[in-house]
């Protein structure tokens, strides 16, 4: 009976209804529009330069450089078709070569184009300084039509627990056949 | 006092805490069945056809395919263990290889078999169309003995920003040892 | 009227303002909280063990062996670098290799150092026990100068839709150059 009285002698309840949905539907409002704009707020985001100085066949190389095509091109196109390299490459913060490396990039990419150069790679970004510790898994396409290309990161271990992004390369230099360097941003829009 | 008096004279407060209280625990009821519900509901869902056209050897295959076995089928068992396809494939809206590509999917697979027919892949899905731009990061397991086979779209840039779900393949036809076509289901779960 | 009525003459609109407020930014303290508590709180964990028996060269090892080396170590350094290896080995729940496998690994790994050993995986775990059905997908370092090493789950399918999480790899044998066991850590933290 006192509910009876309360719901239909007072406005309270009607008001007090109202007012609660828009407190809750517009905390689902705000939800949404964060995720619409995370694009351009990731939760951290940080530049790094790649340097893949790859084995080219002479005893310079083979002291200095930390990746090999384990597989040659082939002649399936003249575009580099089927050319699989392994590197374990030093990543630095500014462009020098010889600056000391803030982590390593480990694995593989491999040419996928026919007709044009085009470039598929796996890799972990490898961090163990003051800075960070832990791994980014990487994977994606590097497309040479497209003036910046985005691979995903798809997972993190360590200091990037859970982590999941996109990572952004900008490409540098190309030097002879057998270095290039990109600058590779990191962009992590799932942080923990 | 003016509480005190609110909250023992009145049944108002105890009222308002359940109603609030279900009302919250009834949105989280429901953020959970959603979850699980999920499967059922891509917030994404489109049919593509992978063609893989294999090199074979000839001068017409050197023209047409899309594809190469960078390392050849090896002794281990006879289920073709160990060769190693890496291909730019078009991906056509409908069964016809001669339709304009909608997407490419640019990676590699490798059979893993020694009893039995099984097949690894990592791809991209590039998309470049009016309707599309971007890329999913596909990987997982290709089970001969499975019917339909899930693979994981661990991520996705562009369009398909941050992007995750389930690739489902729907083996459509194998012509001689050159051609197969796939039908693809992509399903994403996660969208922004 | 009677809206400003109840607002200014009777202190419950403020009060209630303030406690539902307190509810709504509680429940936010919580699940920023449980996503920091994360690491050590995974919503699914198990152990198996994974073998890998690679062919020797040998008739025996050539009935027995789940994995190849489809790439043979290069002269690039001295620690593997460049051998590929292929497999679809056993996953069993304690270290006997010849207990009943649970789950298959089937993926691959190389040698990716020059100057020390170290290994990078890709791989799905695939079930198919009245346990478990569905797949796991994974990638990461195998970083040797770790104690353990952490790998990205970074999808799965079937029992484990749209799973992601961490595998850690506990070294366990070596023996001679073909056989070796890793005790695998499986902790998810997204499951659905």
């Amino acid at each position: 009976m006192a509910l009876a009285a309360i719901s239909l002698e007072k406005p309270y309840w009607f008001i007090l209804f109202f007012f609660i949905f828009f407190l809750i539907s517009h905390q689902s409002v705000l939800a949404t529009r964060s995720k619409t704009l995370k694009q351009q707020n990731p939760c951290k985001r940080f530049f790094l330069y790649y340097h893949d100085n790859r084995f080219s066949g002479n005893a310079t190389s083979l002291a200095n450089a930390t990746s090999l095509a384990v597989i040659n091109a082939t002649g399936f196109g003249d575009k580099n078709f089927g050319m699989f390299v392994i590197f374990d490459d030093p990543m630095t913060k500014d462009r020098s070569y010889l600056s000391a490396p803030v982590a390593r990039a480990q694995g593989f990419y491999f040419y996928d184009g026919k007709l044009q150069y085009n470039v598929w790679f796996a890799f972990s970004l490898v961090f163990n300084s003051s800075e960070h510790k832990g791994t980014l898994n990487i994977m994606g396409a590097d497309l040479f039509s497209e003036k910046t290309r985005d691979m995903s990161i798809v997972g993190g271990t360590g200091d990037f627990f859970m982590a999941k992004g996109i990572l952004t390369i900008y490409p540098d230099v190309v030097q002879d056949d057998y270095y290039f360097r990109f600058k590779m941003e990191i962009k992590l829009y799932e942080c923990y």
